[in-house]
């Protein structure tokens, strides 16, 4: 059923979108197997799923909307419409039931529909944003050493394959990631 | 002109057909910035170029063509048309006069087509197959081992965010790369 929206076996990197006390959006991995569900941390996404026990999903491939949606909520002006939900370029939405067990919320299919088709050729820069910004997400929480040198190493293969939009995209993630002035003056800093 | 048949600013991952004594099928990146071309090692891509001065390309995004066409060429079982080629489940094909410069082929459009979009959500195992082919097709020249850890890297990306096809592509790519009897005995083998 989700097949036809763009969703197959594996795990499909989509932007989650739940709408409570705002809309909240952020990339989410929903994994397809026998059933539907989608791994949730402690985060607005997981808040919102238990508030209103609805999940959307976008299935899009702009490099600029991953990165943004990593990092801070997308305002109303990246949305081509807002019922159901549908950031600007989205291929398709849709609309689950989403009901909390444990790490997860296991998803029922409500609506869907498919907005656009692609043709476009592989690159391996926008596949190098999609890690670059996994990597990014962890490295923020603990400053890892090993998580920077993976997000440059990605760094070089946007360079060298991308395009302008994935180039956009990991100029703003560099941006999110920058320490603050607090971290970047160290412990005795004023 | 490329651009609606998937061809986008950067290097485009795309298989490159070319017809001389026989069908040869090989995963090429074609670069688009002020012009088009692409980098053509002594293989037989190049060598068909010389002879015929035509390149076709297919947009494709099936993990096992790109595997199988990095160790070897597609045969014609694999073609839902061969004039023009287009191997099957193909978005599109483009078909460029190619002049040989240095290491380039320099590529000017002669036609094209788009055979169907697509609407699929990202998937990093997709992605990893083709990092994993692009490292593969390097290891099996030199057997450095810091390429088969990458390729290894990879491989657990694809186990845990794979689909079938995603699998069955990895698991072909770590056959071609198999060490032959020889080299496994090593130069004191019998």
């Amino acid at each position: 059923m989700v097949r036809e929206f763009g969703l197959e076996e594996g795990i499909n990197e989509v932007i989650g979108i739940t709408i409570a006390d705002w809309v909240n959006t952020a990339p989410i991995g929903v994994i397809v197997d026998e059933g539907i569900r989608v791994r949730l941390f402690e985060n607005h996404t997981r808040k919102f799923v238990k508030k209103t026990g609805i999940l959307y999903v976008n299935v899009i491939h702009d490099p600029v909307i991953f990165v943004i949606s990593a990092f801070e909520d997308l305002s109303e002006d990246f949305f081509e419409s807002l019922e159901p939900p549908v950031i600007k370029n989205a291929l398709s939405w849709i609309k689950f039931k989403a009901d909390l067990k444990g790490n997860y919320a296991h998803l029922s299919f409500i609506d869907g529909g498919v907005l656009r088709r692609d043709c476009r050729a592989v690159n391996r820069g926008f596949n190098a944003v999609i890690e670059a910004t996994v990597h990014a997400t962890r490295y923020v929480l603990n400053r890892r050493k090993d998580l920077l040198d993976k997000i440059k190493y990605y760094g070089r293969i946007v360079e060298r394959c991308g395009g302008k939009r994935e180039k956009e995209a990991y100029k703003l993630l560099m941006e999110y990631i920058k320490p603050s002035k607090a971290e970047a003056d160290g412990p005795g800093g004023i």
